[in-house]
Parts: C-alpha cells; sequence; structure tokens
C-alpha cells in the first residue's frame, strides 16, 4: 500500500488547520470517508433514489435491490451466518440501546445480573444501568488489571449462574486495549447469558468474525469505518433476534394492523421502523469496498507500523502519563500531560494543525478508574503517516514548552 | 419559476425507464434530491468532517457550528421558538415513537385516553397502540366526512376530558387530505391534551408554522423535502420537552455517569444519543435553504396548477376510483382501476415509465375505512410538469386496454 495513492481517495487531509499541515488523529470518533464512497452516496441519488421494499416501480426496485445487497455484504463482512442477522440502526449507541430495551427487557428480571466492563463508553454502560434500574436486575463491571488489560480473573469472579447478559467493548475507545471477546463469551455461554460486543472501535481496523467471536449481538458504526455518518449496524444471530422485540413501530416493520391489534414482520425488517437512512447504507457498501480492496492484512499491518513507532516515543516525551496496556495496543493513545489541562493540551495541538480529543470520551467510570478528570486522546487510521506521528510528537513538546514559558 | 431549470437540479429526473422518459410520481414516498443538497454534503466530507460537540479541534469545531447552524435553520423553517425546540432524530418514524415512548410514558396512565384520526400512518398509530398497551389507556379515532375529510363533528366527540394526546397528521399519505391542525389543537387544548402532528406528507410542499398550528410535537422526515435519507425532526415546545425523558442513552446526551447513576443534559441534546446523522442535517440545511430559494408561494402554486389539471381529468378515466376530497387536495393520488389489482396498475404504469406505488401505503385502517385492500397513489412534487400528468394520464389508459385486451 503506498499511502500518498491512498492519501488522495481523502482530500480532506490535504489541508491546512491554522496554518499547519492537518494531522488528523482523531480516527476513535470519527474517520474519514474516501472519494468511492462520496461516489457511490451521490450516484445513489442520481439515479436509483427511491423508497425501498415499498415499491413496483424500477427505481424502488433498483434501490430496495441495492440495500439488501449491502446488507449481504455486510453479512460476509462480519461473517454472520446470513444477511437476515443484519439490521441496519442509526450508530452503534442506537444498536446497543435497541438490544438493552428490545432483547434485555424479554430475558432480564429482578435479582438477574448484567455484567459489564470498567472500561465501556457510555453508549454501553448506560443503556444496562436503565434496563438494571426498570428490571430491578444488578449491574457488575468486570475490572481492569494493573496493565489496564481486561481481567480475566475478575470476568471469572463477576460472571455467575445469576448473569444474563455479559457487554463487552472489543477495543476500548480510551485505552486502545483489546478485548479477549472469545474467552468471555466462553464465560458468559457456560452460564447460559448472551454475549453483547461493542465493535465500534475495531471495525475497519481488524478483521472481524461474529462466528468466530461467538457472540449473541454485536454493534458498530458506519462513520467510524469510512461511510457516512448516520449509519449503524446491529447483528444478532437469528435464534436471539427472535426473542428481541421490536422498540420503534412504523412503515415496513409491520406485517398487518387493524385499529386495535398490530402484528410484525420478521427480522431483520420488524427492527427497521420507517424510512431507512437508504444512502448511508449505499455508503456503508462502498466503504466496506474500499477496506475490502486495500484488505485488513495491510490495514492491520499499516496501523501497526504507526502503533509501533508512537508507543515508545509518546511514552518518553517528557510529562507525558500515557494510559493503557504497554502491549497489543491499537491506534487509540490517551495521555495526559503534567500540569496541563487536557483541553489546553489539545486546543495547543490544535494550533499547531493537530486535531485530537481531549475529554472523558464518554467513559467517565473508566476515568473515575484511571483516577483522572479527563486525557488527550490521539486515535490513528491507516491512512496516517509516520511523518504524521513525528509532527504530532514534536506539537506536543512544543506545546508543553509554550505552556511552560508562559508559565515562567 | 421555469420548471425546465429547476429539473437541471434533479439530474435524476432525466432518464429514460423501460424505454420511456421517466415520470416520477412517487414524491409522497420520497422527494428527489438537488445538486446544491448533494453538493453541500459533499463538501462537507471533503472539508469539515469531524464529530460534533466533543472536539476542541478545528474540524471538529466547524462541524459543530454547522451542525447547530441548521438546527437553528430549521427552528426558523417551522417557525419554533428556539432552535433548543429541534431535536434531530432519523425520521418522522423515529421522531413519533420518541415522543410516544418519552413522553406518552409519563403523561398518560391507565383510563386515560388517546385520539388519533381514521387516515393515520402507521407511523402515527402503531406507536400510539403499543403506548395504550402499556398503559392501559384506551385508543380512539377521528372518523372521516363522507367527503373524506376530517371529520369536525367526529373530533368534537371523540376529544374529551379523558383525552392525553391527540395525534394528526397534517396532511393524508393516501387521501391528499389536509387536517385543521388549529381547530384539533382547540379542541385538545380545550381538555388539556398534548397535540402531536404528523407532518411527514405536509413539509416541503407549504409553509409550517408549529406556532400558528399551536402544535405542542411536531414530526417530518427531511427525504420527503428534498434533503438526504436518515434525518429527521422531533420538534416539542421546550415545556413538554422538559416533561419529555430520553429513550436512548450514550454519548454527547449524558452530563455526568458514575458507575450507578447518570443525569442527562437538557433539549435538544438529551435525545440525540451517539454521534448523529452529522452529513444528514447538513443536507437537510441545504435543502431549506434550496427550498427557500424557490419560495413556498411558488411552489405552492406550482403543485396546485399539477393538481388543479389532475385531479378532474384522473376522476373522467373510465373505471377509475377517485378516493379523497373534491376540493382542497395536496398532489397526493389514491385510487383503483375497476377489474384491476392495483400492483399491476403500478407494474403496468411503470412500463410505461411512470413511477407511482400500490398498495396499502402504511394505512391499513384507513384501507379498511375505504373498504378496499389496496390502491395505487401518484403524488406529484413541484418539480413535475404538466406533460408528465398527461403522460400519467394516457400511460393510465394504456395500463388499462392492455389488460382488457389481454382479458378479452
Amino acid at each position: 500500500m503506498d499511502v500518498r495513492t491512498v492519501r488522495k481517495d481523502f482530500p480532506i487531509l490535504n489541508q491546512r488547520v491554522n496554518g499547519e499541515p492537518l494531522v488528523y488523529f482523531d480516527n476513535a470518533a470519527t474517520s474519514q470517508t474516501p472519494l468511492s464512497v462520496l461516489d457511490a452516496v451521490r450516484s445513489y441519488y442520481l439515479t436509483e433514489n427511491a423508497n425501498v421494499h415499498r415499491g413496483v416501480h424500477t427505481l424502488a426496485e433498483r434501490a430496495t435491490e441495492h440495500y439488501e445487497r449491502v446488507r449481504q455484504k455486510v453479512a460476509r463482512f462480519i461473517n454472520a451466518e446470513t444477511a437476515e442477522d443484519i439490521i441496519f440502526t442509526r450508530s452503534t449507541t442506537e444498536s446497543l440501546n435497541v438490544i438493552a430495551r428490545g432483547f434485555g427487557d424479554q430475558v432480564v428480571k429482578a435479582g438477574d445480573e448484567i455484567v459489564i466492563t470498567a472500561m465501556e463508553h457510555h453508549s454501553n454502560l448506560v443503556p444496562w444501568q436503565e434496563l438494571a434500574m426498570r428490571t430491578g436486575a444488578k449491574l457488575k463491571f468486570i475490572e481492569l488489571d494493573t496493565e489496564q488489560k481486561l481481567s480475566l480473573a475478575s470476568a471469572a469472579e463477576q460472571i455467575t449462574p445469576r448473569t444474563k447478559i455479559v457487554a463487552v467493548t472489543a477495543a476500548s475507545n480510551v485505552l486502545g486495549t483489546v478485548t479477549p471477546i472469545n474467552k468471555l463469551a466462553k464465560l458468559a455461554h457456560q452460564v447460559q447469558a448472551f454475549v453483547v460486543v461493542d465493535a465500534a472501535q475495531l471495525v475497519g481496523h481488524q478483521p472481524v468474525d461474529v462466528q468466530k467471536w461467538d457472540a449473541d449481538f454485536m454493534a458498530f458504526s458506519g462513520h467510524k469505518m469510512l461511510a457516512p455518518t448516520g449509519i449503524g449496524v446491529l447483528y444478532g444471530r437469528n435464534d436471539v433476534l427472535q426473542m428481541m422485540r421490536p422498540v420503534q413501530f412504523g412503515g415496513e416493520m409491520i406485517e398487518d394492523v387493524t385499529r386495535t391489534k398490530t402484528t410484525f414482520k420478521c427480522a431483520p425488517l420488524d427492527f427497521e421502523a420507517g424510512t431507512p437512512n437508504i444512502s448511508g447504507v449505499v455508503g456503508l457498501g462502498a466503504a466496506i469496498d474500499y477496506l475490502n480492496q486495500i484488505g485488513f492484512a495491510v490495514i492491520e499491518q499499516r496501523e501497526q507500523k504507526l502503533v509501533n513507532y508512537l508507543l515508545p516515543r509518546l511514552r518518553e516525551v517528557t510529562g507525558v502519563t500515557l494510559y493503557g496496556p504497554q502491549y497489543e495496543h491499537t491506534g487509540v493513545f490517551s495521555f495526559n500531560l503534567s500540569g496541563l489541562h487536557p483541553h489546553d493540551v489539545a486546543t495547543g495541538l490544535d494550533m499547531e494543525g493537530v486535531a485530537v480529543r481531549a475529554g472523558h470520551h464518554c467513559a467517565q467510570p473508566l476515568m473515575q478508574t484511571l483516577g483522572v478528570n479527563a486525557t488527550v486522546r490521539a486515535s490513528v487510521a491507516f491512512y496516517n503517516t509516520i511523518d504524521e506521528c513525528q509532527r504530532f510528537l514534536d506539537a506536543l513538546v512544543a506545546v508543553r514548552e509554550f505552556f511552560q514559558n508562559g508559565i515562567s
């Protein structure tokens, strides 16, 4: 893979911010979108835009065929057994909420336990907190070990015969930690609990195989894997989808209605109420094509090269406290600069053209575990370069020195 | 307005379907999208794509500023008091479901009454049916009069001191009937009931003024008013939004989280869980600009001209039964051709290049009232032409003759 060629597909990267060449290191918040995805969406509106499923006319048939073809593509992309296991949502957050409400309310009773981890994003925490409050179930947490990886000892302790749902992130959006989903799934399934995987931070970076994971449910977002905003995926194995009840009603999800009674279609359509984000689905399909064209072998190798460059050097910057594991690190780096507020660091980096996040990253309980209010987060993608990594490191030193001089 | 100039903004209209020039008469299902909207979306991804609200870097600030600017634009577009009354959703269907779940569950108790109309789309029926089942409330229906307009006598009868919610469509997606929202709101507010308006079929065709309507809630979809798919609006007056509880959790809607307790932000952010459809919002803003540029005086005049051409001529086609009112008709026409299945009529029209819908149009209870299983529905927009109207009428005669000859 020639990164200069690849970067031509992402014109947004080729701009100056505050007079400096943009270094986009906020990929964990949203990835950038290649031209082929933008072209696919535009082409959809120029040639086949129509509402899906409901029409017999040619445009409606084209749109429906395209929409359903992407469903099959997504199934292959995550190795789901069938396309019927794929539900289109707005986002990971919506997917997780639908699972908690539509499935959780069906299977979780008072006294049951829902097990999540200490490093969940709020979207994989608050829906379960709410479910626990609605049902009288107990919410429990798998802790991190001293290396800020998920503790399997803690998992074995927390997952008990009372556990009904184990909901875990596949990769932390703060620490860069990867979760051993298989091992957790084994523990969960031994006690007949269901496994829900938040894969928002993994999809697009590594190949995903829901069958290999033995996940019952999985969620991810298009906009974090090169697709447009407003499109997400809820994967559910057919047998668990049968147990889930729709949470939104209306439009094509309905089989039959009278004034007093309604019956619903089968999965996945019963979970897609109203007109879906059709062009978002088209864009998602094009994003999968783009990723497949480069290939995950290349993407992983490329991102690992950036991680291997950044990890030791970032740790060595004077004043930096780097969170997360020492090895097996994704491209997400959280840190603080001694004596500086993370927002000041991020603002300083922006002055140097470097785009990073600062804050709690929607993971406040993890911040509480880390003993901080916030961190700076830099996150890379395969289209980033070693040169950008170095510019980020240089900018970090410049920011530190700027504030030191300002104070002195 | 020169329609030939306008049609250049919609290249999709300039194609042949089954060898014939496309006549797109399925606008009630989804409108087509002008180039300026596609350009705005593309430009967003080429220059400012970033996650909103959470970042201090330049791209994130640009994206957030753009996103919030559109919120203000939408507020002006429907004359909401403030931008804080505007919540971005996926669609009308989602908006209505959020109101039924988030607000309905807070205010409706056993024995209360929810009043809707005989002509609601399933999306403004089933969420209330479900709410009635959850709460033990009663779902009641305002009937149509003999002209297939909403009967105000029936409304006065159905709305009682027990009524908590009156949920009505602003314009039928089947009949072309317009609802006198003000009059219903007056009846509803006399008994302290809340008014929910499904404006999916009105927005983009007529100016909407939620304050003039005196609506408490209102919902519409972007994709029916020139914007992309996957973006909708939930309007709620500030005081009723205060009474509504979020139904999805996670991301930027959260104020503060511990392992055991979560507090939420204020409206509208607390109702926008997860990364929203940012580029959909950008497209919605561009669609509003486009509509405003043409102006509703021109759009209404233009659509009325098409209606005035079609209404008497369609009624005169031998074998046609036309549903809906005789006057004050929107651009939505439902009909049947004697002895023919609506799907056959729609398929026949498609062979002539004419795109219409056939089916129950997600309004099965209305079909039951009309005494049919399905209708053919042709729906026009301001970019359609008198020539297309005539081609549709000619095609209808051709379809009738084809099937007559086939049978004879």
